[in-house]
């Protein structure tokens, strides 16, 4: 079975850019899985990206999925 | 006595995917706990599922839950 | 003086479910800590129990709970 | 001076419930740094004890607090 | 390709300076990846920057994302 | 030039109080950075101080602040 909600099975990015990637990837999927229909999604993500406050919440999901990845990757320091 | 709230009693899981699953379950198990009625969790699951500040917050606590299950597997790393 | 904040004044628990239920409960306490008139929070029981967005915020704080309880126990790992 | 945000100018405690409760005082400390007229906090801590969404969001802060004193201390692991 | 979402690919930073502005910016691309469209974005930049709750929507994030440019740069001890 | 988002560019301080006045001054320079504009930062300061649901919200944030600070310290623990 394909993995439905972390692309790749993994958590392992090259980068810090494929890592904030990743982070919007994996964010987005949980909210594909609380709501799978395409078309309610669909009409949300016009809220999400045009309301103020839903862009902050956005944002701020993704900052918290990028400090697991970010951990993930020891940083990506060199 | 089974566990009701985190299945298998243990934060262990073979891949990421098998994480981001397990951090959906333990969020749902806490709503379970919380508000007992079935009827009145399936009424809420609608509205969850329908509104954009709503499917951000589920977003946010699975977030937040995997990143405490990504430490207990030490990220998956190979 | 029986703790009224930490059950057993302790962040140690046998098993991710009995660590799940202490974060419940430490959530628990610092509402009673803060309101403690029982008849007030009964009430506010029934609205938390009903609301989507406060059965999510319940499910917010219970997950930062847990991560540190988690961390307390190096996460269960055996 | 006198330290007015951290009582002991330290994070360490003898005990959970000790953190805790120091906790709840860090948490209290700042709100009184912020806004420092007794009157108008005494209002307000009316609206905290008494509104379901307040005084989750007490204990989200309390929780978050909580977090960084039990790391200071090595979670009182014996 | 040039990044988009982490300027200059690395989260390391000579400063915390630099760290926080480094936040600052991370948390404003995650902000244009979600609505692309700049005329939208300059209307709510003016949300942001007037709405009292908007501003610690803001700020918050910045903390957040803050935390993790921190711990890559092991908060820059010297 | 000087920097404007982290007093002394050093998250280093000799004591958790330091630590947590510094971790309040981070907090208001990420606003002041978002609303340049004096008189408006003047404006919505009195909206903070008397919003209950704001206060909390801005001690949220210097919870957050102060647990990157902390950790930078390590505790101060000595």
């Amino acid at each position: 079975m394909d993995p439905t909600l972390v692309p790749g099975n993994s958590l392992v990015t090259a980068t810090p850019e494929e890592g904030r990637q990743l982070a919007i990837k994996m964010a987005r999927l949980i909210i594909k899985a609380t709501q799978p229909d395409e078309t309610v999604r669909e009409k949300l993500r016009d809220v999400y990206a045009n309301g103020a406050s839903m862009l902050l919440q956005v944002g701020h999901i993704v900052a918290l999925e990028f400090a697991t990845i970010a951990a993930a990757n020891r940083y990506w320091r060199t």
